[in-house]
């Protein structure tokens, strides 16, 4: 097989983060599920706008975040999502475009408006999500470039994608397609809600097309429906590499026989902790693709995530690959 | 006359800030007036977005920042500027409600798009604008509601939509129908290229109409074409009340024979000088609104000031009230 061209090429939701500050009264009077995802519908994304304060709209998108998050690293990487050509779907594309990210998705001239995610972040930084897909929820198996996806060292799945059947066959091609070019596969279970959604669907891409893991605590437990520990067990057995993230305990990395526990890093303040896991994978990923042990790639998982949760909004705002020079002297 | 119901209102061009932050480079690369706010046309607009890095979008617009600072303050504020019905309109829109402005405008179903101010942010947290008017280059004296500019005890006009003749008829309008009323009329020069462009026309409108003026050095000094100190003697004779504002080194505050001079706030860092001016208004008319001492009101200038160079943005990410209210116990 030839060299890859990209490092990663993601593949996700398109979405355009509306960031705002509420109390937790907020929460319990809307109804949302505290510190989880949540799909919404057309209808109460707008009584939910309007029920919130002043925002402000960054981009968003996990595998989005991801992808750019390995540019900032200095990597290569590429994207696959849907937009719609709106003025959010081109604030989308841009925001991609200006950090260095490869993406050549064609924005629909119809449907739904590009997505949107509604994050309510409440004064323990944490962040509830409230996503209405609008036109991402369009991707689907016609969407994958199957060139493109030969052409990166690992395609990167989004979890929050696998909630509709299109995306799932999206995936599915996806990594038959990686998988024939020599190529390795990369997943991320996003939200323990969704895994407990298509638990089946989960349990059968992971065993058959899943060279790299990334999940929580509550997302790799809901994936094996057992405890942590028991959890850790079963999943080295069923892929290459597993990389469990745990907040502020850090990540337990485990491929094979071996494993390593690797300490979060601290921050002077969390001031929201949208986008940590997303960073944690982009800092893992540029290790992965470049050739750094197991360890060095978990420590560059918490240094994306410290410096994500440090400010609002879940895109680097400096350089990663300057914080990370002294981690990848070799 | 009735008590009013507004204590101000605001009428300025209706924005969406789109920041980025790049080197000093990037302003000569790209032949932009550091420092300044340039008008540029659409086409501009869409190379110089091409060329940015990522962006955050966060409502602006001058007037419309003062407005949401009179707001936080605790004060009843009410705004008249054009958007469109489109997404960054919608944005616009909601931001302002949320923070509990009120804003009756119609948007504008044809047309530009609602306008964007592309701020380009350097290391020294200077900022760079250059605005793409579209919806808001419509507002004229048709949008100004008689009712409503009667209905508060200080209307305030942007010096930034005074380019336009139709704002230019529309300010004249507001400011009869407010002395008619017994109201007041306050105004900020915004820009000293600005002052310049139509130099014999606000020169006209300050003698004639304005009560109180906001202005910082370099645009005092253009619209009187002399040093600081002879435009101080020559505006107290003009109008009522002036708050120049002299960034780092704090405002001088004349009114007839009244001067004070108030230091800034101090902030642990500067991170982004959008909207210093806005706020400073914003905590100055709160005062003015409330029977407050002049000196008074320039403290609480200096301290919307200070809060909104303290992070990116222009709209305040803390409630003026309570930093406020130690100044505040009368």
């Amino acid at each position: 097989m030839p060299t890859p061209e990209l490092d990663v090429l993601g593949i996700g939701n398109a979405l355009v983060d509306v960031l705002t500050h509420e109390d937790d009264d907020f929460i319990d009077k809307m109804k949302l599920n505290r510190g989880a995802m949540t799909l919404i519908d057309d209808e109460f994304a707008e009584s939910l706008y309007d029920a919130m304060g002043s925002g402000i709209e960054i981009s968003g998108g996990s595998a989005a975040n991801t992808m750019v998050g390995i540019a900032s690293m200095g990597g290569r990487a590429g994207y696959i999502g849907k937009v719609r050509n709106d003025q959010l779907g081109t604030v989308f594309r841009h925001d991609l475009r200006a950090t260095g990210v490869d993406f050549a998705s064609a924005p629909s001239d119809n449907g739904p408006r590009t997505g949107r995610c509604l994050i309510v972040v409440t004064p323990d930084a944490q962040r509830t999500m409230n996503t209405y897909l609008g036109a991402s929820s369009l991707l689907g198996a016609e969407d994958v470039d199957e060139t493109l996806v030969a052409s990166a060292a690992v395609v990167y799945l989004e979890g929050y994608l696998f909630d509709l059947p299109p995306a799932q066959a999206a995936y599915w091609k996806a990594s038959r397609v990686a998988h024939d070019a020599n190529r390795q596969v990369a997943l991320t279970l996003s939200d323990a809600f969704c895994v407990e959604r298509h638990f089946d669907a989960w349990r059968e891409l992971v065993r058959d097309q899943v060279d790299v893991l990334f999940a929580n605590e509550s997302e790799i437990c809901a994936l094996y429906r057992c405890d942590f520990d028991d959890a850790l067990q079963k999943v080295r057995q069923e892929v290459k590499v597993a990389a469990l993230t745990r907040s502020e305990h850090g990540s337990v990395l485990v491929a094979g026989d071996e494993v390593h526990v690797v300490a979060a890093q601290g921050v002077d303040r969390v001031v929201d902790t949208t986008g940590a896991g997303d960073l944690y994978a982009a800092g893992f990923l540029y290790g992965f693709t470049h050739g750094y042990d197991l360890a060095t790639c978990g420590r560059l998982g918490s240094l994306g995530a410290a410096e994500i949760i440090s400010h609002i909004g879940a895109r680097p705002e400096v350089r990663l690959s300057d914080l990370a020079a002294p981690l990848l002297r070799k």
